[in-house]
């Protein structure tokens, strides 16, 4: 017996998969000569024009679980987390592969689901998905995907650049994804206790921090509001992998070091409230915690009032100092701590 | 007690393993504006060049096996890999993405093994290597390569534009890397059943298949010949899945069919040896075994002898035909095989 809505891998080969896959085309792009359907991409380059390119690579069980993680969530989550690599560098990302390796007894099904979110993503970010590697996997899924994007030579916005008195901004808060995360977690192993299918895990409490855990959105609406106002940071960061990591990114970049004002660092209610259940310390989660898909910039402090005039979702959190390799953290108390980038 | 010439990845962390690993450059080339360091990586366009993109992911147990295959000449094999389509399109490679999620109980040694024979390929072939993601695995290893190449738009070489009676040419020989890894699984087996250490297995006598499987060459040579002699194919793809394959992806992207001779079909004597000793048929390792990375293309009959001028490596081994979707095989005899593409 067959049954129409699931159809194991094995039963069409990888090829006819493939075939299948290459249906999704995201966002349709000019630059484009060929895409799906040669042994490589091919586009076209304006004179003007300078190109960016990143790749990530997911693991499961390591970067995602598929007990809690919707495919469609995960394919949007991935093309984010590429994306945002492209946007930090203020570029536009136009052309994603996806290379996907999955066991031949997932159903094409599963791997058409996670097509419809890196479809719905590329959609979003106005990304035509080009292909890729398409390959049979032991037991695991592993995915990997490159975003090629585009931007003016005199318009990208390194890590370098930021000088000694800028201002440091965010966009967005911080540490939710990992709150989101923690509550995952610890649903998920209430159920593998209980092992009981009745077991109603409690998401609804926590929809702000599971969304940005399971499907984040990389910050394009910045990229364009600096290219419509014209105005350019300093230097600029995404933040993929916590608040420290992103400041020791431009700090070392420019031999430089940091001050923050803790209080100053946007944490949501929702995250903050995940961490005092934990019983754990929230300024951790948005330091180290990851997978914010968020952006950090610098400006001189006499721009800023022009930033503000016109957007307004971001926090200045601190700014740049002298003393190279190190970060203060200003606790809005007594104490200060010192640490070492 | 720690052995300085084997430190587990976890005592270092994945951030220093990457900055190890971003010590490889390969080969420097002038378009890269920044490379590793960045959140992605940034390079120039010339008003006339278009650019090609190409990426493949492998993983442990499915796309290689690390009892035999030797860590840098696995690095080897995946550029090999991903830039064998780059040259596939009549384009050059000249950067390289490279994403490795490695079991932090690996050795900090084995990644740059690894690093070493991508970075031995990158010079072979001309490439900067420009960084990518480094991140835990949990018991396999998964890679994943892109590579990005450049071209003249009027130069770029499709699968499609070939015409009826179009002759069909290929580069070296087929079936030997299938044939290498046949002995490699044949020598592992014994090994296994034995259980013995003291096994020597029997690789002298095949080091050309067995070269072929684990550290394979891209034919970079075709097209600089190409280039220098000005004279190109109608059509070209990679012969990356086998024979019947590459043929297919021609035929139908110019909607026609194909006729081999079989007898011309170059392959090699230790191939044939392998597959008489496994009492297999070596046609079939060289329709289907894939993993040549040799190139297959087609000339109009009137223009083959000015190649055959100046190159002697490749062999006609066919023409294109009217009847869409066939490939008919002349075995030199009376049969006549027909495979629908």
């Amino acid at each position: 017996m067959k049954d129409s809505t699931f159809q194991p891998i094995h039963e069409i080969g990888y090829s006819e998969l493939k075939k299948k896959l290459d249906t999704y085309k995201g966002m349709s792009e000019s630059d484009m000569i060929n895409d799906t359907g040669d042994d490589a991409v091919i586009f076209s380059s304006g004179a003007e024009d300078i190109y960016s390119i990143s790749s990530v690579i997911f693991l499961e069980g390591v970067h995602f679980d598929l007990t809690y993680h919707p495919l469609n969530h995960l394919g949007y989550k991935i093309v984010t987390a590429v994306v945002s690599d492209i946007y930090a560098m203020n570029t536009k990302p136009f052309q994603l592969l996806v290379n996907i390796a999955v066991p031949n007894m997932h159903s094409v099904e599963m791997v058409e689901k996670f097509y419809e979110g890196v479809d719905a993503a590329c959609k979003d970010y106005q990304v035509q998905i080009t292909g890729g590697d398409t390959t049979a996997s032991h037991q695991l899924l592993a995915i990997s995907a490159t975003a090629t994007g585009k931007g003016k030579k005199d318009k990208v916005i390194y890590r370098h650049g930021c000088k000694i008195g800028d201002l440091i901004c965010v966009t967005g808060d911080y540490g939710a994804a990992i709150a989101g995360l923690r509550i995952l977690m610890r649903e998920k192993s209430e159920w593998k206790e209980r092992g009981d299918y009745q077991f109603n895990p409690d998401f609804e409490s926590y929809e702000y921090v599971i969304k940005r855990q399971l499907y984040p959105a990389a910050r394009m609406d910045v990229i364009d509001m600096f290219e419509e106002k014209r105005i350019y940071p300093d230097s600029m960061t995404g933040v993929t992998q916590g608040l420290v990591n992103a400041i020791k990114n431009i700090a070392n970049a420019s031999s430089l070091g940091a001050e923050l004002f803790l209080p100053a660092i946007p944490i949501s209610l929702e995250t903050r409230r995940v961490a005092d259940e934990m019983k754990e310390d929230v300024d951790k989660y948005a330091f180290y915690g990851g997978e914010d898909y968020e952006l950090l910039f610098t400006f001189p402090e006499n721009k800023i009032g022009e930033l503000e005039d016109f957007f307004d979702d971001f926090a200045v959190i601190g700014k740049m100092t002298r003393q190279k390799d190190l970060l203060k953290i200003n606790t809005g108390g007594d104490e200060t701590i010192h640490i070492e980038l």
